[in-house]
């Protein structure tokens, strides 16, 4: 299980017109943001949905087996050639294990999302499969710029074109090369606490998150420092932490950010271009990226 | 570290005029509130407070220096026969690892406390040494019935004695004994994600929680079920879910609850008297208890 990434299986690269399967592994959503959604990526690409996609139940898009059931077919269908979640939310840790992935071992297909999906990311992730850190469905019906929508064809389309974010805000200065791995804070806590999150030594973790109170990323992070799995990072690549306002004690979540890796000698910059703000670039999970100072730029993957 | 019940330590039965530290490794506290609960203590007891335990470094009662210095003085002073913590809120898992646990394994003393210091009921229990889930020192200086203060001061002074919780709500009736472990479900699933939870084999797992949405609830438990935790507990006591309001979609904490821990096979009770609301019953850590239908007993523990 553990990655290496000279063993990475990148998924073949999308052609318009592939076929593409929506699926909603978390929690439900407004029924135009997904039809918005759907109508931008199917001026590219055919669709696969299952109307059972706009069940709700309570905080779920429908019950375990519903879900499970519709990511599964996703899997195993030879014609899919990419995965998009609808919308995270909450939910996809509760059908992680009811997921054939001896199937995306076999035929890896890219899978793309963030936030709840990170669950997905890490599993794919540790079996050596490469994934797409994305906007959801809805998140692409809400609003994307032609930038985000560049970044999400270019990872699908062209995932041996070398990519780069530039002018970071640098916590600590360096360089380091690794796996890129990682997503939602939560989400990788979570997953740590369930005895599934696997990061390579000299992994580049990559980590966002969304309405959590500085002293709970500041609980995170230290579990995930407690656990190791910090000490093993070669670098670290924060993401946008929207809406993580602070309590009465005024410490902002970046001090929090800050000060928990500040001791562990690798390179950490912030503030880059992914999460539940504004711009939310794709880019891929999995792959080699590299820190170099105020840039980070992700390898070509061949397969 | 694997706690055999067999092996267990239990700290010594305190007397009247005993010496008891008042540490605060988590969150900062109202000054008036801390002596009120002194000043209740200090009716049973004599007090070891040091005056730098009013220091506030933001949502910590002081620095990491501070904290565990003062965390490891009460450890290490042969004439301190329990620890009481002032406040949870965060912060006691920055300084888990920087207290030395072999003093405590050498001579076992009595730690005092819930929320935040499940960090240290997670260590202790796991190196065998019976610990005091109980309020705090600001909680003790809130409100305290007189059937708290006898609840505190029977497990301190005579953790020989039985006790019994009964009229609990049941979710699956049966019987089941074993170690008792647990305390705040946050802080719980946190040690896990850090790689420190350890659930003997049996165990039967205390879990309460407050301010947490359901479905942050349903992804806790469902870390620990992933992780095999619950599946090694033989039973499971749910204490308070204080203020854990269901979002838009209206699904209950007690929904989640009793829905994670249908399939596990095993007698689940809730509304047992201890967590954030009231009452807040102490009860005995690493000590094993029985699930009897809708009654939770706890052993007699001898040292």
């Amino acid at each position: 299980m553990v990655h290496d990434p000279r063993d990475l299986r990148a998924p073949p690269a999308l052609a318009p017109g592939a076929l593409v399967a929506v699926v909603a592994p978390a929690s439900p959503f407004d029924r135009e943001e997904l039809l918005r959604g759907l109508a931008w990526l199917r001026t590219r690409y055919r669709l696969k949905v299952a109307s059972s996609i706009l069940s709700r139940t309570g905080y779920l898009a429908g019950d375990d087996d519903r879900r499970a059931a519709e990511l599964a077919s996703a899997f195993v269908d030879p014609e899919v050639s990419a995965v998009v979640f609808a919308r995270g939310g909450y939910g996809t840790m509760r059908i992680v294990d009811r997921v054939p992935w001896s199937a995306l071992d076999a035929r890896p297909k890219w899978l793309v999302g963030f936030s709840d999906a990170t669950a997905l990311h890490v599993v794919a992730n540790a079996r050596g499969v490469a994934t797409v850190h994305a906007p959801n469905v809805t998140g692409l019906g809400r609003s994307i710029t032609p930038a985000e929508r560049a970044a999400l064809l270019a990872c699908l389309e062209r995932p041996d074109q070398r990519a780069a974010w530039r002018g970071l805000e640098v916590f600590r200065r360096g360089s380091a090369s690794g796996p890129m791995i990682g997503g939602n804070l939560a989400l990788v806590a979570a997953m740590a606490a369930a005895g599934r999150l696997v990061v390579p030594e000299g992994a580049i973790l990559a980590l966002e998150d969304v309405t959590e109170r500085p002293y709970r990323i500041d609980r995170m992070l230290t579990s995930l420092r407690l656990g190791g799995h910090l000490a093993r990072a070669s670098g670290i690549v924060f993401g946008g932490f929207t809406q993580c306002d602070p309590g009465p004690d005024g410490v902002l979540a970046s001090e929090v950010l800050r000060e928990r890796t500040r001791d562990l000698g690798v390179p950490v910059v912030a503030g880059a271009p992914f999460g539940h703000g504004a711009p939310n670039q794709a880019f891929i999970l999995g792959g080699c990226a590299t820190i170099d100072d105020d840039v980070v730029s992700f390898d070509r993957l061949s397969n």
